[in-house]
């Protein structure tokens, strides 16, 4: 899985039908590269995390059966949040933020 | 997922017979570097996304969901739109185009 | 999916049994870089790609189910040509090759 | 599977249900290049691997038998610990820690 | 599938138990560039390939599938040798080893 910062969110009007009524959010992966970020992915996401917020996300099955545990094979998503972090402990450096 | 900008078509004659009827676009994932985008992936749609548009585009069994939800396995696929985006909203910094 | 331009073939005796008879190219995914193209991916192929030629390739269950669509799973293989490219229509700029 | 240094953990109240009691690792893949690791990623672990240990991590469906080995497919991971290091043996060059 | 070369092996006492008894090499996946080879990949091996030649590495299923093909899905693992290269013929460049 990847950590990353939530930056905003996708409105498309014209999509698959399976992801009718589901969010889709902007999020920058995270590293220890003093540049700026500037990694792009879009995960779908039914915890609520907000902007500015740091999220765990996964892709392909783990990611769709976050969204929908039912059925997640219905779902043409491969990448969502699953965790919204408290805390993190590190031995030395600090995650770029 | 990933945010794409279309940027053409490909045709071929010669393909797997799976992929018979099926349109692919060249897309440029789109980040946030100054540099002027350079990767290139080739995505199937079924949405009607044209040269311009940005779209949400999925790997795997997400992309062969979106094209043929009814026999997803029976596609040589992996990449797919899945969103024609109408909007981003983002906390500060605008996504490369 | 990925572009990609043929530059060669390879060969070998030593492979898991479920390889036999198969043709593994040696192909250069395509981006819009000045610099040569470095990355090197070994995909099956069975629509007869020739060295020169530039295709599409994908990945694994799609890779599978273009090689031996009646029993995908059996095979240990995760890319292969799905297409030969007959033309790409770009807006604006051109692939490098 | 890919190399990495423990370097942290990381606590998430706020999780997709089928992750509750997990432990998540921060951990940096390895190479060999002289820089600073920046790279980070997520994985879950139920070896007890400490912060400091050379751990091996697979992807996908892989991390998910390693963790939950009766019902994989139940779990919202993509990343985990497969294996603590105890020695590599190289032919020339060292690993870069 | 990526064309690597084998430059050691790991050894771990602690892991997951559907491991035990495979062998794992740690080998740098090969490109065109002229830097050293800087990227490190753990892949199970059930050929013998040894240290110094040259395989085709597989991700997935496939490695699954090569290592184990009465039963892929028992297996943590991620990363395999499919093949140990004989000849690699080339239009035009050599692979960087």
């Amino acid at each position: 899985m990847f950590l990353a910062k939530v930056v905003g969110s996708v409105w498309a009007t014209k999509k698959t039908d399976n992801l009718n009524n589901l969010k889709f959010l902007v999020v920058h992966p995270l590293n220890l590269k003093k540049d700026p970020l500037t990694d792009v992915v879009i995960v779908a996401d039914v915890l609520g995390a907000g902007v500015g917020e740091t999220v765990i996300c996964a892709y392909g099955h783990a990611a769709r059966k976050a969204i929908l545990p039912d059925n997640p094979a219905s779902l043409s998503i491969e990448a969502a949040v699953v965790a919204i972090v408290d805390k993190i402990d590190l031995d030395s450096s600090k995650i770029a933020e």
